[in-house]
């Protein structure tokens, strides 16, 4: 076993965590202005009125700049579905609502004024650690939820709880994920409704 | 009510058909070796050894071209899948063999040497003629087997067959499409067993 370390740790002065969240906010109106892609930690150091060597003493990269927006934004999706789950009554009615608030949430975070879909993007084609542990976290709520309508009855118990939650992902991922939602922008009115009255009968017990 | 017209119709010598063929078949090949985008018809003219003139005489544009090629080859994904389903048994064995096959021919005509994908995303983002016979199609062959199992005893009857076929064909689209499938190319191994799964659960009367 390895004694632990008893070097001291650098002593941080209080304003770290504030002047990240400045350079995080900063730059998350400068890409949502000037795209993601197009966009160099110099563009960016001057826009802020900061150094460029200030700005790499907080975040190693661009994409450690980006990663922090991206986890920003899949966060604030996944509180706005956390939010209609625990509000709706039962088991049938939380996958309808994970279903359309998903839907909806990603809709206004990834293509309103296009704002954040750069980012998103680069993020779901590079599969950043970001889009990895989001996509966990859906994967375990629904999990959550199907294991609640087992318990209740209203969900059938026959089939292996992680094949019936990973073909639902499957079943949203179109609408989750950006690359694939671009595309599907003419279906979103409907297809959440469709799909979640589809799933629903697959769980009948 | 309209007379017919007794105007003769313009002799067309009888190799028309064999030069539309011919110009296909040497676009198919241009295209799939230099790209469908970057390619012009004057490009196409000069490789076939004709004029761009005599192109023009057979096809009005570029686009009709291509509409051609992603005609046939749209016809191609769809008798792979017919033929599958003429062959399985019961409908629910149909069912699955349209999720399968249907992925399995899209992959190979649009991503094997990514060969003809440059036209089949061109198609998919501007909605080609061919593009929307061609989903209507599938979506009356899913409708003929959802039908089938409805009368044989395999299906559920109590949801109405459009919105049925509707939602069933949301859960297929992404494995269909080629704008979509580019994204889901990590999961076209499981993903039609899992999702045909889940379908035939939805459908259990």
């Amino acid at each position: 076993m390895k004694k632990a370390s008893t070097s001291p740790i650098p002593a941080r002065g209080p304003a770290d965590h504030e002047v990240r969240d400045q350079i995080i906010a900063a730059a998350t109106e400068h890409f949502s202005r000037y795209g993601y892609e197009k966009t160099t930690v110099s563009d960016l150091a001057k826009a802020i009125g900061f150094s460029k060597a200030y700005i790499y003493k907080f975040f190693e990269s661009k994409q450690a700049i980006g990663e922090m927006i991206c986890a920003n934004c899949l966060h604030e999706i996944e509180s706005d579905v956390r939010a209609a789950v625990a509000e709706a009554g039962l088991p049938p009615e939380k996958l309808r609502r994970m279903f359309k608030v998903s839907t909806e949430a990603s809709l206004r975070l990834f293509f309103q004024d296009r704002k954040l879909y750069d980012i998103a993007a680069s993020a779901a084609t590079e599969n950043w650690q970001a889009v990895q542990a989001y996509e966990a976290r859906v994967q375990n709520l629904l999990q959550d939820v199907l294991q609640e309508g087992r318990q209740s009855g209203d969900f059938e118990r026959k089939t292996p709880l992680d094949e019936t939650a990973m073909a639902i992902y499957l079943v949203m991922r179109p609408y989750l994920n950006p690359l694939l939602l671009q595309y599907n922008l003419d279906t979103t009115e409907l297809a959440p409704a469709q799909l979640s009255s589809l799933v629903l009968r697959s769980l009948s017990p």
